[in-house]
C-alpha cells in the first residue's frame, strides 16, 4: 500500500532514519471522573504534604474540597498564589516553606503553571547553589522532592513529563528546564474539571496541545510512521473534539478526549527518535515575557507565520500534515502547503484565538527587542538550528 | 470535521463512554542499533544475573556476544533452552537455580517466549505455594525478581508489559497471567536483531502484533478517538512495513518501524479505557496447546472467522477498520464488512501465513476437544462474554 502523502515529496529530500532513543515515562495516570478520591492510595500515609495551587479557582469548582476529602489525616501545608507563567520569585517562597517544615511530598493541583512551578520547587529544594541556574545554565538536577499532580486544565502536558517553564519577573525572562527527577509520580486526570474552566483557557489549551504536536512533527521526514501517525491522530482528535468542548464544556466524552489528547501531545511518545523544532515556543515565550499574552495565544499567532517562513525546509511534512490531518487534495505542492497554512490559521480562529500581533497590540518595538534578546543569546533555533535572530524578526513581521 | 466512518454506524448502537483507567508503564525502552552495549548502565554492578535464552540462535547472530561484552565483570549464570510456548516444567528448573545461587536479577535475551517465561520465573521464585496457581488460579503476585530484556523478535509486546503466557507440557494447558511486578525494568530493542530471524518468525510476528491491536480495537465504539487512531496507526504501519521486512530483512527502517509497532501494540496504551476481546487468542492458544502450531499462525486462522461470526456485534468497529485502515469504500455496511474480512485474510496470506485449519491439518476431532475444554472452564469469552463453547465450535468450523 503506497503512502498517499508521497506524491508531492521534494525529490531533493534525503532519506533519513530515525535516531536511537530512550523512552521512559513512569508517570502513573489515574484517568476519569472521581479519580481524585484515590489520592491517598498514591501518597505514603506519613507524608508531610505541600499542597500547591493557583488563584483559588479550585475552591470554586469543588476540586479543592475533593482533594482535602481524599487527604483526610495527612499533614498538609497550603501554598496558593502560583500565577500563570509561574514566577521564580513566588516559587522560591515555597522552597523556603518546604525546608522550614521538612515537607516531603508536593501535591500540585492546577494547570500547567501550577505543575511546572511545583516541579521547579521540587528541584530547587535540594539544589546546591543558586536555583535560577537550573533554568539559566541548564544546571543538572540530581534530586527532587517527590511530586504528584491533580490536573485541572488540559494544555501543557506537564502532568506526564519532566518539563517546566518558569518566568523571572524581575528580568522578564521565561526559561525552561527538563529532568526525569521532576516527573510526577502520579497524575489525576478528571475530565470533569474542564466543566467550569473559563472558555479562553479551553481555547488556549487546545492550541497549546495542537502546537506541541506540530513542534515535534512539522520538521523533516525520518521514516518514523508510528510517531507520525500518533501525532496525526492527536491533532485530528483536537480538531474534532476541541470545538465540541467549546460548544458544551459539560460534554464528558469531548472533555475526556481533549484531556487525553493534550497529555499524549507531550509525554515523549511522538518525540521518540524524531527531530524537534520548538522555535515557535521560544518566540512565543518572549511575547508572554514582554506582554503577558497567554501562552497558547502566542503560539497561535506565531505558528502559521513559522510554517509560511520555513515552507521550503518543512515542505515535505507540511504536505503530509495537509493530506492526513486536513484531507487537503490540491493539485500542486505549493497549493497544498498554502491550504495547510490557511486551514491551521482558520482552526485557531474557529476556536476563538487571534492570529496576528496587531490584534494583541504588539508592534515593531517588541519585535526589535525580541530580535536583540536572541542576538544576545548567540544561538539559532529550530530543528536545523538555521533560524537566526534576523529570521525571528522576519517571522514576527509576517504575523504582524 | 465529520468522522467519515459514521456513515454506516448501526442506528441501534448505544453511545457509550470510555471507562476510567489507570495507565502506568514504567518500562524503560532503549531503542536502536547498538543499544545492547548500554546494558551495564541499567543493571546494578553487584547483581548476580541469570541470563535466560532459548535454543541458541543468539549465539549464531552475535547477540549473545554483544550481551556478554556489555556485561563484563558481572556474576552471570546462564539458563538456556527456554522453548517456544515456554514450558512450566522447564521454567521451574530456572526457579531452582535462582534460589540455589541467590540470583537477584534476570536478563531475558530472546523473543516473547523467553521474556514471558522469565517473567513467570521472576514471579515463581518468591511465590508462596504452588507457582502453577499464578496461571491456573490467577493467584496474586506480590514480589518478583527484577527483570530486564533484550528483545530479538518483535511480536508479543512482552518487552513492555507485565503479561506472560506459559504452557504446562504435562497437561497441554496454555495459560496467561499479568502483573505489574513482572514488567521489565528496561528492554533493549535493537532492530538489527531482525536481520537474521527465520522468515516464518517475521511473518508470525507481524500477524501477532496486528491481531493484538484487533483484540483491543475490534469490539464496540466507546468514543475514544485517541485509542482508536493509535490502534489504526499501528495497524497501517504493520501493513506497510511488514512486507518491506519480509522483502529485505536488512532494511533497517522497516525493521525499526515493525519493532516499535509491535511494542506499541500491547503496552497498555491502546487498551486504556476501552473494551477488549481476546477470544481469538484464547482459541488460538488451544490450537497451539494441542498441535504446537505457531502462535501468530493460529491467530491468522481464527481472526477472519471471528470477524465473520461476530460481524453483527462488532459491525461498527469493523466498518471503521475497513475505512480507516484499508481505505475500503463500498456502498453498504455489509459489503464494507465483507471487504474488510477479505482484506484482512489476504494480508495474512500476503505475509506468508495460512488462513484455514485444513492447511495446518486440524480437523473436527480437535474442534470437539477445544469445545469441551471451554465447557469445562464454565465461562464464555469475548468483550461481551457472549461467545459460548458452541460458538467457539462454530468459529472453528468457519475456518476449517
Amino acid at each position: 500500500m503506497p503512502s498517499i502523502f508521497n506524491i508531492f515529496i521534494d525529490s531533493n529530500t534525503k532519506l533519513l532514519t530515525m535516531d536511537n532513543f530512550v523512552f521512559h515515562n513512569p508517570v502513573k495516570v489515574l484517568f476519569g471522573k472521581g479519580e481524585t478520591a484515590k489520592l491517598s492510595r498514591n501518597i505514603p500515609k506519613d507524608s508531610k504534604i505541600l499542597l500547591t495551587y493557583g488563584g483559588g479557582s479550585i475552591k470554586k469548582n469543588g476540586v479543592y474540597d475533593q482533594v482535602m476529602a481524599a487527604l483526610e489525616g495527612y499533614d498538609i501545608t497550603e501554598f496558593s498564589g502560583i500565577e500563570p507563567n509561574p514566577h521564580y520569585e513566588t516559587l522560591m517562597k515555597a522552597v523556603e516553606i518546604i525546608k522550614e517544615k521538612s515537607i516531603d511530598f508536593i501535591l500540585a493541583v492546577g494547570g500547567g503553571s501550577v505543575i511546572d512551578g511545583s516541579k521547579f520547587v521540587a528541584a530547587a529544594v535540594h539544589f546546591d547553589g543558586e536555583p535560577w541556574d537550573i533554568l539559566a545554565k541548564a544546571a543538572r538536577v540530581t534530586k527532587a522532592v517527590p511530586l504528584g499532580a491533580v490536573l485541572t486544565l488540559p494544555a501543557t502536558g506537564s502532568e506526564m513529563n519532566g518539563n517546566s517553564v518558569v518566568t523571572k519577573w524581575e528580568t522578564k525572562e521565561k526559561l525552561a528546564f527538563g529532568s526525569p527527577m521532576v516527573m510526577p509520580q502520579f497524575s489525576v486526570l478528571d475530565p470533569e474539571t474542564i466543566y467550569s474552566l473559563p472558555i479562553k483557557q479551553v481555547s488556549n489549551g487546545i492550541a497549546d496541545a495542537f502546537i506541541h504536536v506540530l513542534e515535534q512533527y512539522l520538521t523533516y521526514p525520518v521514516n518514523a510512521p508510528i510517531q507520525d501517525r500518533f501525532a496525526e491522530g492527536i491533532m485530528q482528535t483536537l480538531v474534532e473534539e476541541g470545538p465540541k468542548v467549546l460548544a458544551n464544556q459539560k460534554d464528558y466524552d469531548a472533555a475526556a478526549n481533549f484531556m487525553w489528547a493534550a497529555t499524549m501531545a507531550l509525554n515523549g511518545l511522538i518525540a521518540a527518535g524524531v527531530p524537534q523544532d520548538w522555535a515557535t515556543h521560544m518566540i512565543g515565550h518572549e511575547l508572554t515575557a514582554f506582554h503577558g499574552i497567554d501562552h497558547g495565544q502566542t503560539l497561535a499567532i506565531v505558528m502559521p507565520a513559522m510554517m509560511q517562513y520555513k515552507r521550503d525546509v518543512k515542505g515535505d511534512k507540511i504536505v503530509q500534515f495537509a493530506q492526513r490531518v486536513w484531507n487537503i487534495n490540491e493539485d500542486s505542492r505549493d497549493a497544498t502547503i498554502d491550504a495547510a497554512i490557511a486551514k491551521t490559521k482558520e482552526f485557531f480562529e474557529t476556536i476563538g484565538l487571534k492570529t496576528s500581533l496587531s490584534e494583541v497590540e504588539v508592534g515593531t518595538e517588541t519585535i526589535d527587542k525580541i530580535e536583540k534578546r536572541f542576538e544576545g543569546r548567540g544561538f539559532n533555533i529550530g530543528e536545523n538550528a538555521d533560524i537566526t535572530p534576523a529570521d525571528i524578526k522576519g517571522i514576527l513581521e509576517l504575523c504582524s
